[in-house]
């Protein structure tokens, strides 16, 4: 079969709404999975995707290190143990306590880990897009992890990001060249359900900062001119729209 | 309105077909902007899917600055000009010419650019999540990068990323304080279309790699057990999954 070199990529209203529902309805979960395995089809399916992420001079960095092995994750988790306790003494007062109480990863309860990783070496030494910007190669890898994490919402799996670790004794324990670097370590997995809202504003951490403060025109500076915008008027305007997105029925 | 605390979320058949399909048609796009306007609805719905993007502690650490004045795209495409023509020394022989052949960016040409940043001090010294991989606000940006670039896709406008400036020349220019870092620098609008393929991958630059040579299991190292998994296998069998993702009609 001859396919086009360019196809007509109708996106259509109803294809638009079902992608905004898996944006909205996304997050990082890390008290709520459950133990099911994940079937070989499914998985399969959040690989391509984070496979097609976009990448610095089509350089594809990635790796995909999955990861079963109860002591490959217990050893992860002793790290992550350590360095949480080392985070909870950077917080002080009621802050460090409401941190201790805080879940913050599910390593062991989930079915699979996965480290995606970047290799900085991969298609040599010179790659177009990344002759003056040298952590592209990284961000793509980011691309991929972020596609991965909406692919899994979109198959109903949760997936949480371990950021609490020693990134040398993570390379350690997965055995990593120096060349290879842990970009992300993901925990995914059946849930029991996803929350509404990021935990960490459902606790009140921090709230959701107000989009149209975030909006600068041509410069950064005065962003006076910002909230005489149309644009802003219609963020403003579309502010139950993430909402509504996840809550919509077909 | 009492919002639920939790939500059923179910993500139905044929959602994720529609996000499947927007995932694999979306494109770096470079030669084919149209000057049309972005309508306001259209850009608001987009920033809000970036904005919704997972951050390290909640920090959001993004900004938007929108970037439609001429005299500012043309500062930013002569610094453009400046780097290409260094990027090109370094490719030697043949791969110098293909470079040089290739449109790398729509600075002009696109309606709209825009500049996604990232705030590093944002909400305070400690962050949750980034006590020991200070990177983690940075990727946070990137993951806003990339939902707003799938958004875009999914209102059926094109996103390239334009990467071969100079770093500080583009703070200069969009008079960036020192804190804030330029994550991603987008030249976004509506396309004549778009390729079925990366454009890299048409022209022979590089191939796509075969997804199963990036797997391991539990650790780097030697994958021959990979070839053998069950997961493997499904891979393999889902080569054409991702074009028929993009082919396929409500």
């Amino acid at each position: 079969m001859n396919l086009p070199q360019q196809h007509d990529n109708q996106i259509s209203e109803s294809d638009r709404r079902s992608f905004y529902k898996v944006i909205f309805s996304r997050r990082d979960v890390r008290g709520q999975f459950l133990p099911d395995p994940i079937p070989d089809d499914v998985l399969s399916r959040i690989l391509y995707a984070a496979h097609y992420a976009p990448s610095v001079g089509f350089m594809q960095p990635w790796d995909f290190i999955i990861i079963k092995s109860k002591t490959v994750r217990e050893q992860i988790h002793n790290d992550f143990k350590r360095a949480h306790n080392e985070a909870a003494e950077m917080f002080s007062g009621e802050h460090q306590d409401i941190y201790r109480s805080l879940k913050l990863e599910g390593i062991l309860e989930s079915p699979l880990n996965i480290c995606i990783t970047c290799d900085t070496k991969r298609t040599g030494p010179v790659v177009i897009g990344r002759t003056h910007i040298k952590e592209m190669d990284t961000y793509s890898s980011v691309c991929a992890i972020q596609n991965f994490w909406l692919a899994a919402r979109a198959e109903g799996l949760g997936v949480g990001w371990v950021s609490i670790l020693h990134e040398n004794k993570l390379k350690a324990i997965l055995n990593l060249p120096d060349h290879i670097a842990p970009v992300g370590y993901l925990c995914i997995g059946k849930v029991k359900h996803f929350y509404q809202k990021p935990e960490l504003e459902s606790a009140g951490w921090l709230p959701r900062m107000p989009i149209e403060n975030l909006i600068y025109f041509d410069q950064w500076g005065d962003n006076s001119q910002t909230h005489n915008s149309s644009l802003v008027s219609q963020i403003k305007k579309d502010l139950t729209f993430p909402e509504h997105s996840v809550q919509e029925k077909e």
